[in-house]
């Protein structure tokens, strides 16, 4: 679908762009962050709550929502919007990286760099996203890869599935979805440069399968997104970068193994945006599973315009809040003995539930203690307001040329912004 | 205090009546059911939810808040209104049902009238209130019942702490409740008549100090609830409300055993009501732990004035909901497979978050099943939604005389209300 993607503004510093993404459910503001709806909710909040913290889109998984309740039922229920009372934008990630994640066991680590088997934990539990992957995905089993497919069982009831190009695109047929993602295999960073090579070469003929389905049974308005692998490789990013550029999706996706630094991150994305014509390929541009403050920054300058994380989120429900403190990685654990007695809120200037009411950093920090549902809530609201604040901040300096300051100035909370 | 109390109303077929609670931070319109917010949060909610559903007091637990975080904290914060948010009445239990319930083992069970040690389940896990012990304090371990207090292991640290008339009252006065309940031994089922006769009267004795400790220390504007213990025996039951009612205290709770089977429970509460001098006595009294909805219907026609339990929030947490269907207890299971293609909402003419967005029961269904926080949240306003229209109406209708037929209509929903 040519014209899903009109870009108002370009920055002149970097490959950034401000933009609108449209699709049958609404216009997406970008560069934008998308929260994760994994299993057809953002855990703990109601959609008008979701929409109200600035967000246009929330990304659904087709892995989970197909194990339970199915695709069938939701679209029984008059497909994944409807089923989960979210009027705007849907995007669907297609169940590769979770599928993939079972087989290569703790691929998520490996995807962020982190040894084989050596993860050092962090807030870890959950199921959502690309951007590590749950203990109920791992509790399940891959039993084949094969070029048609891949079957596992299933962590809710031990069944045998199968998920292939064209099963993951009806699936997210069936769910709706305003855009679906290609099935891809989702490559970790310790494999061979040869398997490396040779995975990449399966995704963009799976790539080719779903567009194929797409095109024959897809959804009248469905954008579909193809996802440029080739792990660290110069060579292979570059390669999949044009293999997926010159296919017929509607947008591009970048996946698998960024390497295992943000130097090496930054760069495996910048060869593939190059590759996609910097700043002014036509088409939107998503980072999956990326959404630390430094990396969303930069990301916006290497040219990406959506990205989705399960960090925000994740960390609110494991104790974490968001602050303007880089040199902790914008985050403060308020599960740590030094909060316990702090009257001061999270963020002074914040107009989130948590802060604009004032509660305390102790509170925050004994209902995380207590493994209080509220704590969760109110720390997944912060952490949702200051990423939704970043985003809405370099989309706006993107518009206004001042892009430069503005991230600077993000970077930098210390320096204060120049008038 | 005298005045604490205003009865607007009195229902002249029952020993009903409606009134306004005053206490230092607002009025309680009654009759009214208290929400939970065992350890300084309803779970799930923040305080302006649980406000915005029509809810004028929440009841907070001495014995989990003096655990973690500790009422020195909490005091040094503020008091427990500023910590946790909420600018309204809160009443606090003394912690003599969690203590002895570790006591006892399977106290709340017996309360209750179920065997001891034979507990069918049900929603059961968390920890508040009186109408069931949480797994936590039962991991806890009593050490010592005497005269002067009871001591007993934490579950937060595995320290030995220790309760007793005087020490439940500061940390009461520490956390700034509205309304203080005194320390009591609460009674179980299963034990001897002689047991009960003695506990009761070790009951008044600590009574007795709660109130001396209180007339010397407690904070200006605290109201203190003496408790109305004697089990299920009709004469100790009687003599424990006389002894009560000659107490300084401003208001009257009924604690402890009401009886294996509902029947008994009213008869029990009966004794207590009409010692206390029926629709008379100018003083508000509570039900302990007791929120069913025809037991809320029965306790208001014997004149109780207010309510605690952890049913309705404990029930959302559990994947059930209320609804008008007496049959089944008013309650809807959704975890249950019936529920799980059904697209209509849980209640047809319910203003909650749940019903009012039209969310499906398929959706709350599979929601509870997957575990997720939403689900837990939604259920919860909806549940709290429907206990407090049940109270408005009943406290309407003893304002406007015609309580019998708007209880009718309650107990059965067929039946149509008469113009």
């Amino acid at each position: 679908m040519a014209g899903a993607f009109t870009i108002q503004a370009r920055d002149p510093s970097s490959l950034a762009r401000a933009g609108v993404l449209h699709t049958p459910h609404g216009d997406i503001r970008t560069p934008a962050f998308v929260p994760l709806a994994t299993k057809a909710t953002v855990k703990g909040l109601l959609p008008e709550e979701v929409s109200a913290l600035g967000y246009d889109m929330v990304l659904g998984n087709t892995f989970h929502l197909h194990l339970r309740p199915g695709e069938e039922l939701i679209e029984r229920m008059g497909g994944l919007h409807r089923f989960m009372g979210w009027s705007g934008p849907i995007i669907t990630d297609s169940g590769g990286f979770q599928v993939f994640s079972m087989g290569h066991g703790t691929v998520a680590d490996e995807i962020k760099g982190r040894a084989p088997h050596g993860s050092k934990g962090g807030a870890s539990s959950g199921s959502e996203g690309r951007s590590s992957i749950g203990s109920e995905a791992r509790s399940g089993a891959i039993l084949a890869i094969e070029e048609g497919g891949v079957s596992f069982r299933s962590y809710v009831d031990g069944r045998v599935r199968t998920l292939s190009p064209e099963r993951s695109m009806a699936i997210q047929a069936a769910l709706g979805s305003d855009i679906a993602l290609v099935f891809d295999e989702c490559t970790p960073f310790h494999v061979e440069r040869s398997y490396t090579e040779a995975s990449t070469e399966r995704t963009h003929r799976w790539l080719t399968r779903c567009l194929e389905w797409h095109f024959e049974h897809g959804p009248a308005g469905q954008l579909v997104y193809g996802i440029v692998q080739g792990g660290v490789y110069e060579d292979l990013r570059r390669a999949s970068a044009r293999v997926v550029a010159g296919s017929r999706c509607d947008g591009i996706a970048i996946g698998g193994s960024l390497g295992d630094s943000k130097a090496q991150m930054y760069e495996v994305v910048e060869w593939a945006m190059r590759e996609l014509g910097g700043a002014h390929e036509s088409r939107p541009r998503h980072l999956l599973g990326i959404g630390e403050v430094d990396d969303l920054i930069r990301g916006v300058e290497l040219g990406v315009d959506t990205f989705d994380c399960a960090m925000p989120t994740r960390l609110g429900r494991h104790g974490c809040a968001l602050v303007p403190d880089p040199a902790n990685r914008w985050r403060v654990d308020l599960v740590k003995g030094r909060w316990r007695e702090a009257p001061e809120p999270l963020q002074e200037d914040c107009p989130c539930p948590a802060c604009s009411r004032g509660f305390s950093r102790a509170y925050l920090s004994y209902l995380a203690r207590a493994g209080e549902l509220t704590g969760a809530r109110l720390l997944t609201l912060h952490n949702l307001t200051f990423i939704a604040r970043l985003m809405a901040e370099l989309r706006e300096a993107i518009l206004d040329d001042r892009l430069p300051e503005v991230a600077a100035a993000w970077r930098d909370p210390e320096k204060p912004l120049p008038p």
